[in-house]
């Protein structure tokens, strides 16, 4: 008798016709013997439609008491799926974050789990319920309600199957899997069967929205094997994410990522001096933007360009706090691109074969499209490209690397 | 400093710009010094919406998780009105029933207050905060989400003031006072000053509206007083609930009230034996059916017609019931009338005057109105007769006894 934990998002219980099949879902997996957890979202739309509410009262909503808004879009959609499985006749139980004690730090909308008390959920399988969780939520030490972060609902999911030491943490979705790139712009986009922790993570970062990065962190920490699944689907395998395989490795690209949504800024001919770096970027940080790729070549003249991307929404603010600092660094002018295309590809291959990066910069080569800006790990590269081009690059990088017979290093 | 317990109904906070207009009315009570306590019912029609979607899910729904999903509307309301309050830069934390440990039985759907624990509100309260709480929720011993049956937000404000020892629990609803009928069918009606708890307590059982029974009941056993007032209206001074005083007793009727909600059921040609009644209610009450009114006369010859009411949606069920044992009590057959109208005087001065019952019987034979079945007690005389008299009546009573200048009783 396996223990699972299943999550399903916004969409899959969107409406009670869906939280329907979603019970029927379930209850085939408990007819097979297993215990069951279940972890739910709020339905599609609520989150929204409740923050919109906020934002009607108050310019700046007290973080606290949007917690206490927000969370109960996943009580409800815990209370409808528990009622819908009585009615199938199938006992079950449905659990909000103080009933678990699911304990997290008081940084109310973006909260971090300290501990979860998995008596009262052990307590209520071995009775033969079915356990149906509330996602997103947790209570602060002091008992307040806290919520996790937009998407957390996953978090949830992959925190109870390491502290229950779940056999299987199941993600349905609307998708039937992790795909090697969006589908709807590369059309030869195949599902994976399999992908490692690392590689899924760097993934989630670069805006692949299959899973929320920090749930691929906390299960590769415990080891949690994740599968990502289509709650639409019937019998989908969709995709294992888990510990890396020797197998993985003759892998050399498993996905490609794009990320329209960056802006680029550029300091020119800044004196190039210690210091230099904490003046400009200190006030972004502290504005709470996070800043991605960061490009600067030192020049004989000790005068230099410093580049770096922020999301678009922040562009506005970050540029404001540049155009402060930018004459107290000496910079001769600041300059911007609204809409930049970030393209990155993903592998754990990558640590063993070499020639990845060239060969990427060739194919956009033979595309013509220009490079801007490059970064590198030891399992992705990115590069920044101008917006227009960044469906073309994903399309051309996916079909080089991953495409029907792709050979991507003949030289390896 | 008074300390004061607020309590908004559904109305008053049906939207965001009605909870903007809550907000700005405690915000002023809060700037002349007074500690708060506010409780809030849900947004009108969504506790409405949330039993529709547990019944599009379930035919007969599980009452622990219906209780899980419809508390959320007091948590919404509870977090908007402290969302505004802050934004006005009030001082505000939102409550909801697991933090103030407010404990149930474990009647889903119909639970009993057994204890609150008010240290954490004294704390926040003594911090320089408006409490916000969610009425109608509590939690059983076990630590479950249960609520207290419809209406009783008023419940938890009642209860709160009593633990809390408050100076004042004011009830703000969209009327501005407990009146003596319904102005909707008494032109005449007038809001009164002041009434007894017991008056409340009878007209609230009777139909009307304004306050739920079990509240009135709990404030009369604490003691609390209560102030019933509207939301809209600036500077109402509303009705005051408290104990009866001396001076109450110069007011011979307090109120008139209509129940057309109502069906009558008659067998006839019963046989008179012992263990009858129980034969026929017993099995109507263990169908949670309410039965109001009963008349039995015993007749010479061993034989006797028993006439009850019971609520009209309830009647098809009653009947079924009845039909049942009818045979087996001997009766000759049943009959039912499917709408019939209750009218009810109500006055602790009737404790002390005689004459009331004739009078009422005197003026409703003057408009021609048959009394099909009269019930009384110590403060109330209570009649049934045909639906469509029902209004008629009820005017009739209110202007003989409330009306201007009426003089009820000249033999008195």
């Amino acid at each position: 008798m396996a223990l699972v934990v299943q999550k399903y998002g916004g969409t899959s219980v969107g409406s009670t016709e869906r939280i329907k099949i979603v019970a029927d879902r379930v209850a085939r997996a408990r007819a097979k013997g297993d215990k069951l957890v279940v972890v739910v979202s709020a339905m599609a739309g609520e989150t929204n439609r409740l923050f919109a509410l906020a934002n009607e009262l108050s310019e700046d909503p007290s973080a606290r008491e949007t917690d206490v808004l927000v969370a109960t879009g996943e009580q409800v959609s815990a209370a409808l799926l528990a009622i819908r499985l009585r009615a199938l006749r199938y006992p079950t139980v449905s659990f909000l974050a103080y009933q678990l004690k699911i304990v997290t730090d008081s940084r109310h909308g973006g909260a971090r789990i300290q501990s979860i008390d998995a008596d009262r959920l052990h307590a209520a399988l071995n009775a033969g319920n079915i356990a149906v969780v509330a996602g997103y939520q947790g209570i602060s030490p002091e008992g307040d309600i806290t919520t996790l972060g937009r998407g957390a609902s996953d978090l949830t999911a992959v925190a109870l199957a390491a502290v229950l030491k779940a056999d299987a943490c199941e993600i349905y979705t609307d998708v039937d899997g992790v795909y090697t790139a969006d589908p709807n712009i590369c059309p030869k986009a195949r599902r994976l069967d399999r992908i490692s922790y690392d590689e899924m993570m760097e993934m989630a970062g670069l805006g692949a929205k299959v899973l929320q990065l920090r749930s691929v962190e906390l299960a590769r920490r415990y080891n949690v094997p994740l599968v990502v699944r289509s709650s639409f689907a019937e019998n989908g395998v969709g995709t294992l994410v888990s510990q890396e395989e020797k197998s993985m490795e003759e892998v050399l690209v498993s996905g490609v990522t794009l990320d329209h949504n960056q802006s680029k800024i550029t300091l020119t001919g800044v004196a190039d001096r210690p210091g230099l770096a904490a003046k400009i970027f200190g006030p972004i940080a502290n504005a709470g933007i996070v800043v991605d790729m960061i490009i600067q070549n030192a020049s004989a003249d000790g005068r230099t360009d410093l580049t770096f991307t922020v999301p678009r929404p922040d562009l506005r603010r970050a540029l404001d706090l540049v155009n402060t600092v930018a004459t107290e660094v000496g910079s001769a002018g600041v300059r911007y691109e609204d809409q930049v295309a970030k393209v990155s590809i993903v592998g754990i291959g990558m640590r063993t074969h070499a020639g990845v990066a060239a060969k990427m910069f060739e194919v956009l080569a033979t595309e013509a499209i220009n490079i801007e800006m490059i970064a590198t790990s030891e399992i992705k590269v990115s590069v920044v490209v101008n917006a227009k081009y960044g469906e073309l690059a994903m399309r051309a990088l996916h079909d080089a690397f991953l495409g029907d017979g792709a050979n991507p290093l003949p030289q390896a």
